[in-house]
């Protein structure tokens, strides 16, 4: 630190990402991304605008707003595109959040909440999750805060039913509820159809995940156009270009080939089913994960021990050094291949 | 905007990009772009990386960085890259500024600096430039301030001698002085080689420009390792993964291929002082750029009438309506032939 960094940031304690290894000698399960590689589509528009790099690229993202507009069902002005969601998530705590109105989420959600809070200076309230890490709805009712929830929550992956979903926007009509749907492709469902129907809902998702574009940097948001036009009003004053050419264009490649999308997503939701089960028949016990990853415990190992045995192993998983998730793993869903050769070398470590 | 929308924001008003037109019917010399394409280089490194998609960038740009130290001979934890560098600018601006610590710059220079302020909440004294658009170097001394000095200037082009920029750095060794060298390559001296010297001095820079890079989003700051240690505390706060696969992998091919940058900035000013000349004869007075632009008056026509007639004629330039400036036209330096295409239609304009 230096001796010219505000004092503001005394508390701040950044993110801290999940290992980026950069060798390839790891099966790598430790940070969500896609096992299949990113649509040719994509790649390919992406390559081609890589020859168009001397000109800025379009601030307004206008073809990839037109593309996202029509994908999802809603008007242009009612969908922000961002340097990945990481952007978007920022951009609504500062939209909607002050001194006055303060920041809430579980305790036990995505780790860069927080962090964002303490950046801005805003205050928040984490709400214990319950005893099987599930959400109490009374938790969410008038608040009086911005709401933040992931749907899927991560790292546990279980979802709230769209139903529930709404409560919690219905019960806060004062307030903004931000649903960040990081991980809804892999079998929740998506607060989408209701943004015409709550002038209070922000629904944040990525490209990074179910389209395999976690390299690509493209996350977006999407609600009624005041909210949207504040966000904008956001990302007009810190970075006007903030999605680059290339990303714009592999964007754009990947909503057209959806069902290359579909079809992976179905892939990972089978492993993951197959994984859980066979996880389940060595003794652990897991979350009812709708992510692309498995929320797992075993009363022989403790989650630390697990994750450096399986590292040794050249698996890289995930764990988390916070109370109550000491004695879990986060297992993100490879190929079948990759979740076999994992479950091998659970059953040597718990020999 | 939103009932939702934080108060905070009541005076904030976004930048305004220039105008960036989808088609391509126009000679574009409104938003400083090379008329050069981008390196190879950077186009095959970048379209070979989107094929790695799928996997989250490295949050520690380490092979970037590695290219970067090397180029400018500084230690890896003395550069950070960015997504653009009004990243690397607002990064600064919330690190070094406070409630205690305002900021200062000039009243005529990058129109980003006071809508970041703006933002960030940050109180800013704009010191007005010299009747002939130099900077004073009395109004720089012992601010007690955060000091933005973008050198060459913009709109203006006039750039401080590497002497006047090292003695505004000692004036204000209580506060950090950013040198934004957007434009440094085209003919002003940058202050990187007073990093090691003040621990005070953070320099800011873009692909942009000189590298043909606008459309990447690629920026960069260079400082001692504190102060760049502080910007990652916000970096790893914001958006841990900023930099995408392929702008990264563009970014180590266009700074190996140092020698096609070098050479399409020496054509640029070699164009410049060319069309400086001819417009002279037309009876324009211009600033003494050593930037990618012309910022030019005429008796006969205000600057808002130029850029009119000139758009008429396919041509784009930009107008600033703004006190002081309302005279002039900035003029990017495109191609000889896209000048001499200028020239002509200025000559008819005159007529």
């Amino acid at each position: 630190m230096s001796k010219f960094f505000s004092s503001k940031y005394d508390a701040l304690t950044p993110y801290t990402p999940g290992e980026q290894p950069r060798d390839s000698q790891y099966i790598k399960l430790n940070t969500n991304e896609s096992p299949y590689e990113t649509s040719l589509k994509a790649v390919e528009y992406a390559s081609k605008e890589a020859l168009k790099l001397r000109l800025y690229s379009d601030p307004e993202v206008t073809d990839l707003v037109a593309k996202g507009a029509d994908y999802f069902g809603v008007a242009k002005d009612e969908i922000l595109f961002t340097n990945g969601s990481d952007e978007a998530l920022n951009f609504a705590l500062m939209a909607f959040c002050d001194n006055k109105t303060e920041a809430i989420f579980p305790d036990i959600t995505y780790g860069f909440y927080p962090v964002i809070c303490s950046l801005n200076n805003i205050k928040y309230t984490e709400k214990p999750l319950k005893e099987d890490l599930t959400i109490d709805l009374n938790d969410y009712m008038n608040t009086g805060k911005t709401v933040f929830l992931a749907n899927p929550n991560a790292p546990t992956g279980i979802a709230l039913t769209l139903n529930d979903v709404e409560k919690i926007i219905e019960g806060n009509p004062n307030n903004v509820v931000i649903v960040d749907e990081a991980y809804v492709d892999f079998g929740a469902e998506s607060a989408v159809k209701l943004i015409h129907k709550y002038d209070n809902l922000l629904v944040v998702q990525t490209m990074s995940k179910s389209r395999s574009l976690a390299g690509g940097r493209l996350g977006f948001a999407i609600g009624c156009k005041e909210l949207i036009q504040d966000l904008n009003t956001l990302k007009y004053s810190t970075n006007p270009y903030n999605v680059n050419r290339m990303t714009m264009a592999a964007g754009i490649g990947a909503l057209e080939d959806d069902a290359y999308m579909k079809e992976n997503c179905q892939k990972i939701i089978e492993v993951r089913e197959y994984t859980a089960a066979e996880l389940s028949a060595l003794g652990f016990k897991m979350t009812d994960s709708k992510a692309n990853f498995i929320f797992a415990k075993h009363d022989k190992i403790s989650g630390e021990q697990l994750y450096m045995e399986l590292k040794k192993r050249n698996i890289l998983v995930r764990y988390f050094n916070k109370p109550r998730l000491t004695e879990y793993v986060r297992i993100t869903i490879g190929t079948k291949e990759q979740m076999d050769a994992l479950i091998t070398q659970v059953k040597e470590i718990l020999k």
